[in-house]
């Protein structure tokens, strides 16, 4: 599963609506074309940029403690 | 562990400058006041924005699929 | 002779081209529409809206001598 | 009587303002730095943008007429 430009740029577009930085937002809007992508803002959920770095920030702590197990058992063998 | 919004702020920016959103990193730098905010831009790895968003997509399919072996489970019982 | 909005805007936009302000002249020309506007560019002469204000200024300076100069005058009669 | 950068910056800045270039006022606010300038926004008549370029384009006017003038008066002679 991967997101497309237009799925990133809709998701910073969002975010910049929501956290107030209203000129950002039509500049980034003008630029990169958002009017012309084919999300539908709908099924964005309000904070879904920040979510998803959240996530992501789990997501790379959890492999980081995974990884130093693999270490401490690769050194008992 | 939590992204203060500097932090979330000056990923979007990275991001703008390397995707050639150059108009929107001047009017986002500008507008969230990125030049008055700490993060030292040398420690932020290329593309990190992209990595964040990627990472938190896959943690949010793995907690689905836990989610749905745990229903399945549940139903065992 | 009065000039239009579209005008206006196209002497701004070509302004900022040829001062640098580049992020200005993407921002105000999405903001104002300038590629909707009919304006042949080519037909614009370099540093045209500086012309335009220089020569208000000279109008104005001798709108208000001649002004002084009436009231000279009305102050003999 | 010449008018300075700072000062045509100024006039077009306002003008942006007045008419609903929010964004655009935003971008070219910061990129020409109109926060450093000196200006007393406070002794610019609303509209002085446009007041300035009207009476640009009158003397203009004026002078194409005046120089037709001269040349009938020069085929005259």
């Amino acid at each position: 599963m991967a997101l497309s430009s237009d799925e990133v740029n809709f998701l910073i577009y969002r975010y910049m609506l929501e956290s107030g930085f209203q000129h950002s937002a039509f500049s980034f809007g003008s630029e990169s074309m958002i009017a012309k992508s084919s999300i539908n803002g709908e099924s964005v959920p309000p904070g879904a940029l920040i979510t998803f770095i959240q996530k992501g920030l789990q997501y790379i702590e959890i492999e980081s403690q995974v990884n130093q197990e693999d270490e401490k058992l690769s050194a008992l063998r």
